[in-house]
């Protein structure tokens, strides 16, 4: 196995770009080879543009990342941030920050990762750059469009909407404890194991849902992806709608995998409301817009209100729902 | 003065949204703030889109570089590809990978470099990502826009063209070599000093050439920018284009600073052809096009032939110029 140090920047950049560039297409007009790739929009879209950085040890740990898990994980959180805005994903950039000592065969596990998560949803990978770095940090831009009146933001949830959630969540934050062997895990089976590690390795981007409101013509008011944790990111909504909220603890969507394995210091409640890395989508709308979607891809887990963001315990009592979630820079930080 | 590991993630890029989001103007819709940026793009324009990385101890070096500096260059030298391709730049996004221990005021140091270059050439910065790090990591993606047929590929040269080059080149090499101590300076007097430090520490991308350009309706029919060297980005756009060039080693644009300070091993010509960091554009252009340009905004270096890569010496002797240039993966890299 020859080492980057050996091949050299440009040797490099050539094999990653075969990878990449056979599979350019309109919209894209160049892709990787010229000092910028070059594409066309189009007039009845807007475009949305977001960027996310996975780096070695804060976010991920290759003592049970595999290379390819990284390079999916990557691309997947920044499509996440697409879907989150009701929009959908066309064209991506990446920088790469690689040690030397890395082999080619690393770099093109790295890649496939990259491409894989990519090809699945019709994303191009246009261009890059290729670095030293004294840990693996991968930078993953997506450019992403939407007809303007289809755009959701933050901002948009109004007193009396309900307050929605894609999937189940707290299982990724299980699984990173799971592969940390910070709980317990004497009693889980081996497939529940994978269920819960596979959510914080490979979280899905749920494109999914915004292609399938897309079809019905559905908008939600708000929305936002939960990278941080429920509780966190329903703070995020309420604080840019100007609004409060209560979610209903016994509502939330807990899967029997969670319930299983959850047998640690934390409950599957704190797991769902304050773990990180679910990748879902968390949206509010009116009754009218809710009704019009699938019952089975959501759960109705709380109600917008004028003000205070509140949780309401299974005994009926309200208490304020804390935000804290992620923290990349606090050392205590999950991930 | 507080460190980020104190202040935490939430209120830095609060503090950092602060200071970019004032500024948010249409074509942008929404900025910094939500999971993604939204803006429109003029339907006679297609879009350009360049990611670029610096990282700490690879590409700079805290002994010589203030944070301001690490931010302006990151930014300039991203601008420069949007210029290589003909192109105005429009919106930013930036993803910094940071050390704990900074300091609030490190952190803002690092963002008014990058809004000080952005802002000067009415770049939005939209979005961004801060996380951790053990070396300062930053990537900047820019997009940019222009009319479909003004954009210029590496692949556009034909023989008879002539080759051009802005400003002068070399001098950000001997730059760095004059910071890192690793060329005689003791004859160097201070204003010599400071403007070959200066061409390494804070490159200008040459939009005001593409804009005066654009006023004119002059289109070269090639371009790159000289980010790894003379030699190295010749032989790029002679690959890109399936040709040849001729090199005239006595009409490289060497600066009388360069002529003052090139006192160690390597020549104002090694220099010039093999140094990196230069920012400028090497272009080619017909005869017809290349006298409509404004004289003293370039001068004429070569021409492009069917095949082989030479440099005339002045003795009218014909050698292959080495494409040796920057490879960020070699320990011996300059830069």
């Amino acid at each position: 196995m020859s080492s980057i140090e050996e091949t050299g920047e440009f040797n490099l950049i050539r094999r990653l770009t075969s990878i990449s560039s056979s599979e350019i297409t309109l919209p894209v007009i160049a892709g990787v080879g010229d000092d910028a790739a070059v594409y066309k929009t189009r007039e009845s879209r807007v475009q949305v543009i977001t960027t996310d950085t996975l780096i070695e040890n804060y976010h991920f740990d290759f003592s049970f990342y595999r290379m390819e898990d990284v390079g999916y994980k990557a691309m997947a959180v920044n499509l996440s941030d697409i879907a989150a805005m009701n929009a959908h994903p066309v064209l991506a950039t990446i920088a790469m920050g690689v040690p030397g000592s890395y082999s080619m065969e690393d770099m093109e596990s790295l890649y496939r990762g990259i491409m894989g998560t990519a090809s699945a949803h019709e994303v191009q990978i246009v261009g890059g750059d290729t670095t030293r770095s004294p840990v693996l940090a991968l930078t993953i831009t997506v450019v992403g469009e939407a007809a303007e009146s289809d755009v959701v933001y933050r901002s948009g949830a109004t007193p009396g909407d309900y307050i929605g959630v894609t999937g189940s969540v707290g299982e990724a934050a299980l699984g990173l404890d799971i592969l940390r062997k910070e709980t317990a895990t004497g009693g889980i089976g081996k497939d529940v194991r994978d269920v819960l590690t596979t959510r914080h390795l490979m979280p899905t981007p749920r494109l999914d849902i915004i292609t399938e409101w897309a079809q019905k013509q559905l908008r939600p008011s708000a929305m936002i992806d939960i990278s941080d944790g429920l509780a966190s990111e329903v703070h995020h909504i309420c604080t840019a709608s100007g609004c409060g909220a209560v979610i209903w603890e016994d509502k939330l969507p807990i899967s029997p995998e969670m319930h299983a394995a959850a047998l640690g210091a934390r409950s599957p409640v704190d797991y769902a409301l304050h773990g990180g890395d679910d990748y879902e989508l968390l949206f509010t709308a009116s009754a009218r817009v809710l009704e019009q979607m699938r019952p089975d891809s959501f759960t109705k887990i709380g109600r917008i209100t004028p003000k205070d963001v509140l949780i309401r315990r299974p005994s009926g009592t309200l208490d304020l729902l804390r935000p804290a979630g992620h923290d990349h820079f606090r050392p205590s930080s999950p991930a």
